[in-house]
């Protein structure tokens, strides 16, 4: 189990945010693989105090209305543990349904993580990924998804050493950010209390070749401008080549690791 | 009862698309008020094939979380008739559940309308908003929504002849559409057909004022590029300026019938 | 899309009602058929100002414990728009379950229109009846069932027109109407005041040819006679001969404009 | 615990049915009255090889869509063991959910007994009457009519003597019967195997003092003429004479042995 | 239907209980074979005041997850009538869920019923064993164990009967009691007003051969010793003796009758 | 954040167990408290492979049928993470219900800390201990039981720590742990292999001053006598004694750690 700490910084602060960070500066991201034992993929993705525990499996069949298709599927479930927030969080298995954010938000990654798999060369399997989120500070969303990317990647790493698989049925790699508005300055991911503070709220999916996926803006209170709109655009960007290069890193680190143990 | 049925289209086609529409040409639009008799505000929005029942209710009383705060909240609810598709959806009630899809559609047609409306000037009161979609042909979200303020400018301008509201509790008019990337071409407003085989697909809410409220955009197969992206937002926010100009034209008849009835 | 609107009067008002009709007086009776597009067969079903949206799906197959029967369903659905109310109706879907009326409701339905069709000569396909209520002023139930058999008749015509089915498998038509006994007087076809005033509430559902399918009466404050049951029972019958003449006149209608454009 | 075990016969057979019963013979009518030791009222009543155990509770209180009026309610439900008839029927509260046919029969159960309650004199008290069908052979909904009747009978007479009431709250009395046409002859009270051949089934709820509640014919298969509906109703009226006579000996036996045991 | 009734006493009363009975002496007890006539097995068992339809349907088929083993299964359920319970006891199905104690106490009768069951000898077939407490006055889970197994023979010995079986799949018989510890004596077979009272509740589950099945004990408001512990085991072991005795003698009863009957 | 890393061996190995461990042996106990910032009170508890995650928060207020009784109550809830066992779990919550085992071992759970609360010192608060099993090797409960201990007295020291509380309202410690028979051997705290193939199956739950809560044992195929029953509750009592112990030092630790830090 490697653990990986990195910590961006992005030049002199031009303002002071919560926690002293520059308006386009990062939490320390920190990333371990193989965190749960008996999932195919798995890593505790941890950014500031947002800590996201993700696990990919795979298993053979798909669904009904994909049966017959020769192609896989992804299903992506997302779920905060009760004592993760400051206040409680009822839990959803207890009230017999999950709420209206956890089925957005496992939708949106969902399709984040489908936009790179190959469905054709998976054949017919599905790959679950489990996103428990075990302490949130903001950007809990997007810390599952590049954390689910990289629990992905590693299941599907297994499969192909288990020669389940023949090759990678993966296209690119994944990651996602958030940005806002608060007090008028455009920032880069979020903290709780800068989320519960923003004008606007931003979430924007990448691959590593630096294609859009997903790009989800709303105002929070006031409407915001086409240009305002562009500038955030921008900081997302510039921070999701930093979360992708850590993924690159992680994954070259497993990779490594698993050719010393064999060799 | 009057209706208002306008058809608008900008200069000779650039390159044929289904049904012989412009690139950047919306489908007819036409919008019946005071479509169901009992509700506060209503209209039925009819968009090309697309034909929605939106319906604004206002109710004393508030949400248990937000009782005591002296403001008001808007929930809006979103559902497709069982015969509105081409294949019957099954009925949700009759399953006991919302898929996932109807809670992220009510979520952002609530979201849309949440801000523009002034909680503070409503008082503890709530708006309910009925999305119902008689016919389903593309789009029904952004119908949803561009109905949805309508109903609720009807609901509230009740409220204001009957003395419950002393002013419109609005900062603005709301109006959606939906963009995309079919075959290679960004085109406005798809239609079902153009939908299943678009690449990407984006839903942009904005102001009658030009601010954006919304911006989601979802790469269906194939991530998409930061230019194509723009190009999508550009050609969203002219088709939003037509939507917007039909809206003050409804919302101005009404109005105008009222006053000659009064007079 | 034809209309037919059609206003039926018995003679001189003998006693006043509500709207000044007569006891025996049906409320105007409007159909609209081709109301949804996407459907097999539909009606918008308006007496007075109780409207209903009638549709009718042909699917294949049949439930499982229907399957290798050689016969085919029907099933009824029944739901009112939050708003068709004076006071805004809960969505169903929302609570999770449907109520107990709604239930008892779509099962009448469906043993009314079930009573007629010759599940043999349709084979195992499932036709699905939905009516969904926009604007409830009494009588809801039974508009339902007599605007579900329209749109039932005019999907059995495509699926023949299709060459899906031979012929009709039909047997008879089916109309359905309410009585009851306000302040002491008989009255057919009431709406949602006088209904809400009623010592008596029945329904009668009856055949074209006259044979009754279906006869629920309920004492709502104090026990009927068996004299007051007869004379009730009298009175739908009456009202339901007009109802199913206007009935063959909208199926009549539509088979003379199919032949016009067909010819 | 008094057991009365009453066989009713009226003249000799005129056509063979099952059993040997004569078309308008009942089965034979026993009652067990304080089958449940805890529950206000309760009576275990067996009509043939149909038995039902209906319990009666009196509570404080009434729902809240009803509070402040003053007035009681009464709720009932219904219920088959799985164990009670011929094929094991899935238990509802496993499956999460009541089907249709239990909510129609306890919303019938409910609307019949509610008849003859005064519940001004009632106050603000619930009257619970559960019909647990522990033996289905057909008539369970009527079995349940007559014997929850005998049980909230019961239980509003402990209450009285009690002291928490200070007169029965009872206009009336309630029995219920069904009746149909098998092979062509109209019969009184029908065991499964002939409501199973049944053409036309009908259920009627009429008062002590013969006075009409509730009547619910349906074509089960062919549409029936009027006149075999009122020979169905005479049938009926003649067998509720005997239940409704079996009800008031019961009634009359359980206050005689009081009497006894104070006297 | 033959029924069984027998009063156990061991000796002189040492300390006086509720009721009269010494500390290890159970209540009355008394069996109702064949009382739900459509099951393929059932009794009602009285415990004293407690009272348990107890019936088992043998069904072709088993759960998914064990087909293709060769082996059957065995689920029991477990409910409590609405007015078994002093004050009404809200039924499941209304509320649309199971309860955490029901769920619990269906369980403990599956798994002491299974421990006895031969799976192989049954081959794919499922037994249900439905346990309906109509009167609750403590014990009711012991009552249902120890009902459960005889509706379970009797089932069983149906379908050697009727050559379904070769052989009765049984390895043993199954009984169950409660001990407890009140007011710091150690009992026997608690009944509510006890049961409500006790700082240990403890149930037992054995076969006739002696053996334990399942032992469960709980400190309900103060830990307790080892010693304490041991004692109430003692105490169970032999009330259980007495159970197992009467269900041999239930057994050896339905036994001789059909054989007089046969002969 | 301080780490506790305690391996506990007894003497040489008599006999070969899964792992090479003593039949007496407990699995390598670590526990890292303070493990989710945002609860009262939270550990990390691994037990070999099972790894628990347990947090306790303190909520002003109790569920309603014990407001106005001055003493608060105790809530416990588990769940397994989907990737937590080998194959992998379906999510509770996107079922829309816990499972029969789930519910029994959230009951166990919160007997077992109510045993030693003092909920008249607690006043009307609601303590929540939410188990959260992020890997699965046999043996959860009993982890979610002694972590949940653990848990539950730091959200209590925390709470004194505030000011909310005067002292701990705690009588005791808890601690719970499985033994059982193994090819005829008993064995202390089972991993998941020996848990599948064990002939009984034990958890005992026990106080610091040794005292039982809980015992709770079941036959999986072979009953099994009182001697083997007594011999796995001495196993149970020694290993009990050693977990205990880790308890007292955890918790001494997090006193000493926080007196430093103040001093």
């Amino acid at each position: 189990m490697a653990d990986l700490d990195i910590q961006y910084t992005d030049g002199p602060p031009t303002k002071p945010r919560m926690g002293g960070r520059d308006p386009g500066e990062l939490r320390s991201l920190h990333v371990t693989p193989g965190f749960i034992g008996p999932a195919d993929g798995s890593v505790l993705l941890e950014l500031g105090r947002t800590r996201v525990i993700c696990a990919a499996s795979l298993v053979d069949g798909v669904p009904g209305w994909r049966r017959g298709s020769r192609e896989g599927w992804l299903t992506a479930e997302y779920s905060l543990l009760p004592a993760s927030t400051h206040q409680r969080t009822p839990r959803e298995a207890s009230r017999g349904r999950q709420d209206g954010r956890t089925v957005e938000i496992q939708r949106l990654i969902g399709r984040s993580l489908r936009a790179v798999v190959d469905f054709g060369a998976l054949g017919e399997r599905t790959l679950y990924v489990d996103c428990d989120v075990i302490e949130a500070d903001g950007g809990t969303r997007c810390a599952a998804v590049s954390g689910g990317y990289l629990a992905l990647h590693l299941a599907l790493m297994k499969a192909v050493d288990e020669g389940r698989l023949r090759a990678l049925p993966l296209a690119d790699s994944v990651a996602a950010v958030s940005v806002g508005v608060v007090a008028g300055m455009p920032i880069l991911d979020l903290e709780y209390a800068e989320d519960a503070a923003a004008d606007v709220d931003m979430n924007v999916v990448m691959t590593g070749a630096g294609k859009l996926i997903e790009v989800q803006a709303t105002a929070e209170i006031v409407p915001f401008s086409r240009e305002a709109f562009d500038q955030l655009l921008d900081l997302a960007e510039e921070g999701l080549r930093t979360i992708s290069a850590v993924q690159t890193e992680v994954i070259t680190d497993v990779y490594r690791s698993r050719a010393g143990r064999d060799g």
